[in-house]
Order: structure tokens, then C-alpha cells, then sequence
């Protein structure tokens, strides 16, 4: 029998946040594309575009105008998927048709006012404002509600509607599926082994250094061993932190200067500007707060979704959807790619 | 309070196979789009293209040439996911880092001789031949592995490299995440009430009406009370049937029957080519086979992606991939909308 190496010899790995696992095919990059190319992107985003309702000054569909902002700007999204009243759907009578009642508040967030700049194109203290409102925000709505999430879209490939660099935050009277999943790992690697999963993990990558990106004084970004997208990562803080509202003033700083980078190298990686998802995940707020959530680590998901080229992505359908998620190159091989990369942008570095 | 209409107030679903919820936010399509609008479909395809390597008589990437076959055509997957073959990655050195071996098979399936058709412009003995064809693979793949999973994509999409109707089917050694989770969810359900999940909730269907789509003597069709997608379904048999092999000749004529109908209403839905992935589920294969498994129901699952027109799809993305998916219709509407649509597809219609 051969000797198994994770680059040739097709295997599944275990996601101990999901509880579920992924099948690594790496041999299959070596079949040709011939599907759906995507798009090229448009470059000429103007800086400023008074008909765009994520602009300063702009009217938005509610016919508010918003303000000549020159850092972030926090509104209420105009088509909001979570109310904070609406009625309940009353007791279910049948196990197979259960409903339940969903309250929240769902808010945008505009990084900075131009509209022509994305993360990686700001400066560190821009970021870091970005980071700021964050913790902010993770506050206010979490003294009301159980979860924050924290989420971009970014790109016409991830259904973002708008260029200008925004985010949203949807807040729930309920933790959300993968929540509830994380919530569960967590809590019972914490019983069995007397540790966040998150900080042993973090460690043991730090000693293995294979699927490392980046390190920095307090943080650190990986891909994960059970990395479903090709290029997606996993941003962890070194400090045992629970919610972005704890991080010291010097770990802000450098988580600005972490995300630029790794954004900068999203972006080196097709010389274009790299279309993702990511959020935020951290212990539960709301009325349970004080409770003990020792067992959770803060982290942030990256999920981007190309995979050859700028025009080339992974799709999740078929086998992904009725069976298991597969992926195409070993994380290993991914984190390499991503490390060996420059750490100046690419449009930067042409001027 | 105002009174609860699913309609317009969010509100969240249990879906009992996979044991996790869906929100429900009807009041969401009244919103704008702006974002990514598909490329229409090149509705110029071919029917024999002696390039393309699903046609008869073409040469595929292995130097295989294609028989003229002039029915379904299986064949091995050229870039396959799964080999049988596959050395073991040995034992794991850290809960957190776990890799296990997988081995299978993959085969790509044609539907018929022609590049221009697809599955409703094809007769329903053309299609019985599909039944039959997807029966034999269970059967004979099932022999050796305990899950074999046979899915569509269909459309650019829905990353699919070729436009000549086909499908694939991936054998494997351990049962994927998904069936994991349906296998516990009807385990312990039929525990608890003593017959199959599968079977009440169609009898309930059939009871409450709202969410038919179709039904035959033998099979219905129904947009389920959980669904994702904004025009999702599941086709199940009336009768309590494990796997596809089961199935009965008159069984399998109503099958394509109803396959036919099902995919001429997508297809009029938006007068498109209407993109999906699908797949069959049954009781595990395999050397197990022998075991109890009466608490599986056959079913099929049917995942479009499209939401409001032939070019504008609904994007899982940020919220969905982080937290929860979530719908902007709710699933009685999307059942109204197809029951209402003709059963001659619109292609032939105008002729
Ligand atoms: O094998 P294909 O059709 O080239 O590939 C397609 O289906 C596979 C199984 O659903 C996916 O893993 C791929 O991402 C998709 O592009
Ligand atoms: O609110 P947006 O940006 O218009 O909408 C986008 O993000 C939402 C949250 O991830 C998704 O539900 C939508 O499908 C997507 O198009």
C-alpha cells in the first residue's frame, strides 16, 4: 500500500466546532474547468456617488438623509430581515411543524465614506475605527439581544448589492444554527478537557506551523485543518477573549494591522479584489451574559470562494449540498500560498 | 399585538431531518435588488457536439472513447473525488486534529443521446430509463459502499461544466454529514412515534394541503414546511419504500411522470432553463444493508437557487454561511406559485 500524503490521497477531516466533516480531494485540481466563469470586475467605482444610499449625504429608501460621516456610519438596514416586534406564531401542533417566534434588528455599517476603497486599501487607524464601531455596536445590541452577528459580505459573487465597503449586523432573540453548534463543542471540549477548544487549538498550531498565515503580537490567522473553502481562514486572538468589546486598546491596533494584511494578501492572491464572507463569532450576550462563557474563544470566519482564478470559483452544490462539503486542495497548500504572498497591495505596489 | 400571518411577521421553522431552523422573512422581497444579475442562458446549445465528452462517439480525457448509445450512458468520473484505492491517513495524535480514511467511487450518468435537452423536454419513457438507470447504480454501487449518492446540478449556476444532460453519482465508505444528521433525526423519531418521520409528515401534507405542488397515485411533491430555497422540494412515494431499487414498474412510469411535471413548472416558473441541484436519499447500503433501517423514506430533494427571475438568485451568504439560513417568501407561497403554473412546458407551448 502506498504511504498516504494529504496532497495526492483523498481523506476527511473533522470540523470540531460544526461537528461535522469535510473530504479533501486535492487530486482534483488537476481536472480542467470548462463551467461558469464569473464576471470581471468593474474597477470604476466612483469615490462618491449621490444616488448611492451608502453614501454621506445621500437619501436613502426610507427618505432619510444620511450625514456627511467621515469615519464609520451606523443606520438601520431599510429592508430588515429581523424586527424587534413581531407577534408570535403560537404553540405548534405537531412535532413536524414547529414555528417560533424571531425578534431582532438588523443595522449596516459603512467602513469609510468613499466608496471606491475596500479594508485592505485603508489605513491601519481607519481600520481600527472599523474595529472600534464593532465592539460598539457588539455592545449596545447585545445588552438587548442573545447574539450579534457581525457579517460582510463583500463582492458581487457573495450577493453584495453595493460596492461601498460596509458590513451588517443582524441581531437575534435566538442563537442561530451554527451558533448553537459552536456553543455545544465548545462547551463540551471545556468539560472534557479543561480548556477552550479555541486556545489549545491556537497553541497547537502555533507548535505545528503548517497552516500558520500570519502571526503578530496578538493575534493570529490560520487555516483551518477542516477549511471547507479553498482560501478560508480562521482569525483568532492569542489572549484568552470572550467578545469583541474586551479587547485592550493595543490589541485593537494590531488587529487593524493583522486584517489589513490578510486582506492585502486575499487580494495579491488573483490580483484582484478578493470576494468573501466573514463574521464575527463570540460568547452569547443578551440577559444571560454574566453567566460563565469560559468556554468560548472570540474568533472571526473568513469564507472566500475562489479557487483557480479571479474568475474561477468553488462551488458548493450537488454532493456539497445532499452529502458533505468537498474541497479541492489540501489547507496545507492553501496556507503556503497565502504565506508566501507580498503584504503590499498589489494596485500599491504598481504605482 | 397584531395577529401572527407567516406572511409578514419573521419567524423561525424546525427542520426535523437535519435538526436546526430556518428564519422566515416574507416581508424581505418587497426590497430592491441591486446586486449580481446572472448571464442569461446561451439557449443555442448543440445537439451533438463531437468535442464534447458526454456526447456519443466523443473521446473523453482518459482516451475513452463514448459508445453511440442512444439511452443513458454511465461511465466512470474522469477527475473523480472518491478512488476506491485511497491509502489511510493513520491514527490521529490530537482530538482536534482528526483525519480518517475515504475511499468510493465516482460516475457521471447521460440522460439521453442529445446535448439539447434536459430532463422535462425528454418523453416519460425516456425518463422511466433514468429511474431505471439510477436503480441499477444503487444497486450495484450499493453492494460494496454504504451510501451512494446520486445528484444533479443543473445549469452554469449551480457549477455545472457541461450542459449535456447528465448526472453523477459518488459511492463512498462512510455516510456524508447530511445523511448522518437524517439518519439520527428518523432513528430517533421512529423511536419515539413508532413509524417513519417521513411518512407522517406526507400523510400531514396531504391533510393540510397548503404546501403540495403535485401529487399521483404514487408519489407527491411538496414544497416542505423548512425549506431553504426559495422554491425548493421533496418528492416522495405514497408508499413506505427504503431505496430506489424497491421501487415498482408502475411506481417508476408514475415516477417520471411526475419528475416531467415537476421540472416543466420550474422551467415556467421564470420561462428559463431552470437551474437546481438534486439528489436521492434512501436507507444506507453496503454490508449493512441487511439491518433495520424501516425508519428511511426514500425521497428526493430538489435545491433551485433562483429568486424572483431567471437572473436574480438568492445568495447563501454572510448571515447564512455564519449563522442561519435564512427565506424571503414563505413555503406556502412558493407552493401556491407552482401549483398554479401549467404543465406544458413553455417551449413547446409556443410552438
Ligand atoms: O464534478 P463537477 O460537475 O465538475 O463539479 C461540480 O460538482 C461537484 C459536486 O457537487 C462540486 O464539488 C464542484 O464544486 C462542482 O463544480
Ligand atoms: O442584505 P443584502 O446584502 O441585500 O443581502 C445579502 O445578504 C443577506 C445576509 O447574508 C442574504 O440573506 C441575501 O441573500 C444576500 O443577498
Amino acid at each position: 500500500a502506498a504511504t498516504f500524503r494529504a496532497s495526492d490521497h483523498q481523506h476527511v477531516r473533522y470540523n470540531p466546532l460544526q461537528d461535522e466533516w469535510v473530504l479533501v480531494s486535492a487530486h482534483r485540481m488537476k481536472r480542467p474547468w470548462q463551467g461558469q466563469v464569473e464576471p470581471q470586475l468593474l474597477e470604476t467605482v466612483p469615490r462618491h456617488d449621490p444616488l448611492n444610499p451608502l453614501c454621506p449625504g445621500a437619501t436613502r429608501a426610507n427618505g432619510e438623509v444620511n450625514p456627511h460621516y467621515d469615519g464609520t456610519f451606523l443606520f438601520d438596514n431599510d429592508f430588515p430581515a429581523l424586527q424587534p416586534d413581531a407577534p408570535s406564531p403560537g404553540p405548534s401542533d405537531h412535532p413536524l411543524f414547529q414555528a417560533e417566534a424571531a425578534r431582532g434588528v438588523c443595522k449596516v455599517m459603512c467602513f469609510h465614506p468613499w466608496s471606491d476603497v475596500t479594508l485592505p486599501l485603508m489605513s491601519v487607524p481607519e481600520i481600527r475605527a472599523v474595529v472600534d464601531a464593532w465592539a460598539s455596536v457588539t455592545e449596545e445590541l447585545g445588552a438587548q439581544y442573545p447574539w450579534v452577528q457581525i457579517f460582510e459580505n463583500k463582492g458581487a459573487m457573495m450577493g453584495c448589492s453595493n460596492p461601498h465597503p460596509h458590513c451588517q449586523i443582524w441581531a437575534s432573540s435566538f442563537l442561530p444554527n451554527v451558533v448553537q453548534r459552536e456553543e455545544r463543542s465548545q462547551r463540551a471540549y471545556q468539560c472534557q478537557h479543561g480548556e477552550p477548544l479555541l486556545m489549545e487549538y491556537s497553541c497547537q498550531e502555533l507548535l505545528r506551523k503548517e497552516r500558520l498565515v500570519l502571526t503578530s503580537e496578538h493575534w493570529l490567522v490560520l487555516v483551518p485543518f477542516w477549511a471547507v473553502w479553498p482560501y478560508q481562514t480562521l482569525l483568532l486572538p492569542r489572549r484568552h477573549v470572550r467578545r469583541l468589546p474586551e479587547l485592550t486598546p493595543p490589541e485593537r491596533d494590531d488587529l487593524a494591522s493583522i486584517m489589513k494584511k490578510l486582506l492585502t494578501k486575499y487580494d495579491n492572491l488573483f490580483e484582484t479584489s478578493f470576494p468573501y464572507s466573514m463574521g464575527w463569532h463570540g460568547a452569547p450576550t443578551g440577559s444571560e451574559a454574566g453567566a460563565n462563557w469560559d468556554h468560548w474563544q472570540l474568533h472571526a470566519h473568513y469564507y472566500p470562494p475562489l479557487l483557480r482564478s479571479a474568475t474561477v470559483r468553488k462551488f458548493m452544490v450537488g454532493y456539497e449540498m445532499l452529502a458533505q462539503a468537498q474541497r479541492d486542495l489540501t489547507p496545507e497548500q492553501a496556507a503556503e500560498k497565502l504565506r508566501a504572498l507580498p503584504e503590499v497591495h498589489y494596485r500599491l505596489a504598481q504605482k
